[in-house]
């Protein structure tokens, strides 16, 4: 029974890892934080952990969180993760970050799309994606859990990219997120008349999540170019990435599935369907599965599309950093994620 | 490890008992059937299964069924029930029906609002609502699975009928289900064009789970008489009733709410609010909690307000058919059904 | 020609009101205040208006807003509207209010259901609602427009009430409200991932429209006492109300709907269904018309049930506005009211 | 005053024109049929239109048509159109036909997308673009009215590609449409707890839309390739294109936007936000207008992105059609047309 900690507890994604670790049988939540309600039990701020978790929020204090955690995920916003980080690091405890702070080689890349100066530029930690670096989260003090948009961007990409069948100066990622991506802070975006009935594209070739893309991807090909919109759709949860790519050779859409299919064999929590197959939303809602499909190839065009889906508040941000503990903790990858998707 | 069975394992009920059963430490799916998709493999029709659940449908074949199966659960729709489930139970097979042709005690009761002739009036079963019945529901060869009005508006009243405290000729039970309560099948008023940016009033004063609200109630007072109208609301989950009753004496807020909390004390499933905390959907979406919760008294009119919420799949049919089955073969009442609700 | 202005113009109420009068053929816009947003374009707060409506914000200024009005609308919120209405009317304006600070004939019951002193208690305002009023509001100085749901509730229970068909001490409203009743500023059960998927009852018994709606029931029976809760749906606009009343005597359906038929013969804007149809949000949505209908008696309890249907923006709020306008001008009484509403 | 017939009048279509032609000064509706609902009030099939448009569905009988029209909409579907359009043309009335049968000038790419045989491939319809095509459409004796998907991308492209800004063989539209557009059937991907908490991509790579985009883009560059991918968004109404596309030559957002400035200036229904600014559905929402928006500019990668928002069945379908119409009979283009988009 390993010993974890939230730092940051009360927004969507800490509340989803609460939501997961309460049913997780290797390990225990020593301690949730939140400045705001401190005090309060969880179920106040987490209305359906209610009975499920008799717990309170503590004020943050990192060397009684350190005494008592063998781990410890920060679910704290950019800017604070980078703070609080270092601190947790010195007092040897590993931790798995949620925020942007510590995804990138290049901290200039960084400190343009996210506009603020890094505090902790010597701090680096390994990109938690584990289909592409399992044996370095494996021994990861630090683990810089994935953006929800590169997730199922890179992971949409990758088999193709490596393959060398498509341009890597020709890939356009046209991304929708549901809204819980975008926090629990009510705001003018998020307010229900402005988001049911809408569709909105929002920082439009600017996203911080462009260059996260284009650093991982460009491990295949240093040419990798990417048109990235993310777009905001009345959905709460879920997540899809329609990956429009021009191939260098003519490929069936069997083929391009095969590619997936190889890439893909071991993995447990990825899904390939079937060529001409969409991912569902519903498939994949409450649970850790990222699934890939339509395949579909544009013979006169050269093109093929594929489309990714996954639950952004799971494989997108908690599920994912679970997975994450896991493996850096040497239980079963599929522990506390078993969860079937809440289909319809 | 018993063995259990779905009859019309395609529809909405059918996929949440694979999705629960999945994760059911005690059962194994030994067969799921459905004439219309016989053959295929279940995630074909529940995409969330995917992965979960390596089962294919099968067409019904009773005596193969009851050899195979420990308990069976009949998904089928109202007046298919009554003809499976005595062929089944001559088999030797415990059942647990989820349609409404045995809820009833009086046979011309069913018959006039359901509109058809009961093909099998000598059949009972035990109501299955454990709250109420769970020393007979051990015992039980068939049980009736309630309705997901019933159980909401029935949990939701029990407390305050039992105790006196309201005027029984005086219930107005108001109710607002999400759609997937209206089954699989397209139709106009589950056309999203229809069914979004609506809320529609539906089988005014003549919805056939009026009869079952009462039957259940009236145990508690022969005069109990209910006004209930059914909505449906642009959720896919999720069954909220509003139940507005006329006190017989001066309360306040805290005496109304301890009449519950001391009725289901025990009780692994109800979660009593407080006084002024309305029970929100996402609370109880994907888990098999019913939350009940507001205890408004409004002194100047005598009046007092309770609302109750259930996930209308879970709690509200294939959840409560589990739990039922747990009752029936001496499992853990809350096996496989520890699943937390998916907020937001 | 006539002038009018719009105090606190960059709310949902203000944008309506511009939406309708921008296509009024007897009426120009001469002025929109708002505080926030002075001197800036109306289309950037309201969209819809860009190349509609070339206007912008000013300061408040009650002078120089006096001396180019024949008419102003207060589309301020409670407690605004108090201060502001009788500085308009000293200067001779005549003035239609949205808030609820004049709708009550006793100050006290204002000052207990909104929580605040009046500081205008001798101002009295017409109630606007036309089906009612009209002689009074023809003639009015100031019209106090009804608030959203007592505009639903009292339109469909007037015919009842008025014929002694009902207990009058027998009476539930149970409303449900689109989200942007609840105005344009984000909160939290506003944002997204709370309000969709979810149903939620607030102010149980203590809205502070239910004495609003006694007040004006109570000229027709001084015996009426009603349970009211409103509930928030998933819905960005439209209000429904299910009305649920006892009979003082046998009636069937068509008896019902007549007394409905025959009470709004001469209405523009009311809709009598036919019996057992139920009003659908999308016949109002956008538009002015109150849709009434369902009229579904349960002989064996002695019961009714009568649904009304408005969009709360329109009949609920600026459309019944500009009705009043029209009728205090002397204008026809349809006129910038005549857009259809849009369905699906 | 001109009279219209509507060929299929119980759509969703059908019922758009029958809502923007009842607030036309100029035209009077002569009749309007549908063999499934011949002899039934409009108001059943649309109940929008109760009270509003006194009319019945009739059944189809060319030579009665012909006689009392001077112009019909033909809002059958693909398929019906190439039967019923010629019947009509043969008779000497003037014809708008909404469906794809008449959009392309090569029968044997029809044949391809649609699947099935032309069987008037003689006939020849004016592409009903005003924007591009006002001149011939005044003459047309048969207007095929564009695409939903169509209108929105083409809008949307036309100023980059004349420019020669653009590289033509690297555009991605990636689309999303409210539901409407699927029409009034029911079916499973329409079915509410389907399509709600969803986003899905269909027909990707094959939809029948992407020839039509580029027979129209290919007037302007031979070489023009798209990649084109609709999905369906859990939206009513309202559709969006965002469209990356590769910078020949480098250009600010305001350079970018001011091609769209001069090339729409005078048109009516084209507005162009400002540069960063993203079009709303919510401001075309009911409404003729296209919003045109973003210009974003994304220098390091030389990509630009233009999103167009449409409201799909009116500016997309019957709003578009009218204003065919009254371009074909001289009246002000934007008569009947003026309705303001209900925001929010």
């Amino acid at each position: 029974m390993a010993a974890v900690g939230i730092i940051g507890g009360s927004g969507y994604t800490g509340g989803e890892l609460l939501r997961i670790l309460a049913r997780h049988s290797q390990v225990e939540v020593a301690c949730v934080t939140s400045r705001e309600h401190a005090g309060r039990p969880v179920h106040k701020v987490h209305p359906n952990l209610r009975r499920v978790l008799e717990l309170s929020f503590e004020a943050p204090d990192y060397d009684r969180v350190a005494e008592r955690c063998d781990l410890v995920f920060c679910a704290t916003p950019h800017g604070v993760s980078m703070q609080v980080v270092p601190l947790l690091l010195e007092r040897g405890v590993r931790v798995v970050d949620l925020s942007g702070d510590f995804r990138f080689g290049d901290v200039a890349v960084y400190e343009r799309y996210y506009g603020r100066k890094h505090v902790a530029p010597e701090v680096r930690g390994v990109y938690g994606l584990p289909e592409l670096y399992r044996k370095e989260i494996e021994k990861a003090e630090l683990v810089a859990n994935p953006g929800c948009y590169p997730t199922a961007v890179i992971l949409g990409l990758v088999p193709l990219l490596r393959g060398r069948t498509i341009d890597p100066s020709f890939i356009v990622a046209d991304a929708k997120s549901g809204i819980s991506g975008a926090g629990n802070r009510p705001r003018e975006t998020t307010h229900f008349p402005n988001a049911a009935e809408s569709v909105l594209a929002y920082r439009v070739a600017s996203h911080q999540h462009l260059p996260e893309i284009e650093q991982e991807l460009q491990r295949f090909s240093s040419e990798v170019r990417v048109s990235f919109v993310p777009h905001i759709v009345p959905v709460i949860r879920g997540l899809t990435a329609t990956l429009h790519c021009q191939l260098t050779r003519s490929m069936d859409p069997e083929e391009v599935r095969e590619l997936y299919v190889e890439f893909y064999r071991d993995e447990p929590f990825v899904r390939v369907l079937e060529a001409g197959e969409v991912p569902r939303l519903s498939a994949v809602r409450g649970s850790n599965f990222i699934d890939i499909g339509a395949f579909a190839v544009d013979e006169e065009r050269g093109r093929v599309v594929v489309v990714a889906a996954i639950d952004n508040l799971v494989k997108g941000a908690s599920g994912q950093a679970v997975q994450n503990m896991n493996i850096m903790l040497g239980f079963s990858e599929e522990e506390g994620l078993r969860g079937v998707a809440i289909h319809p």
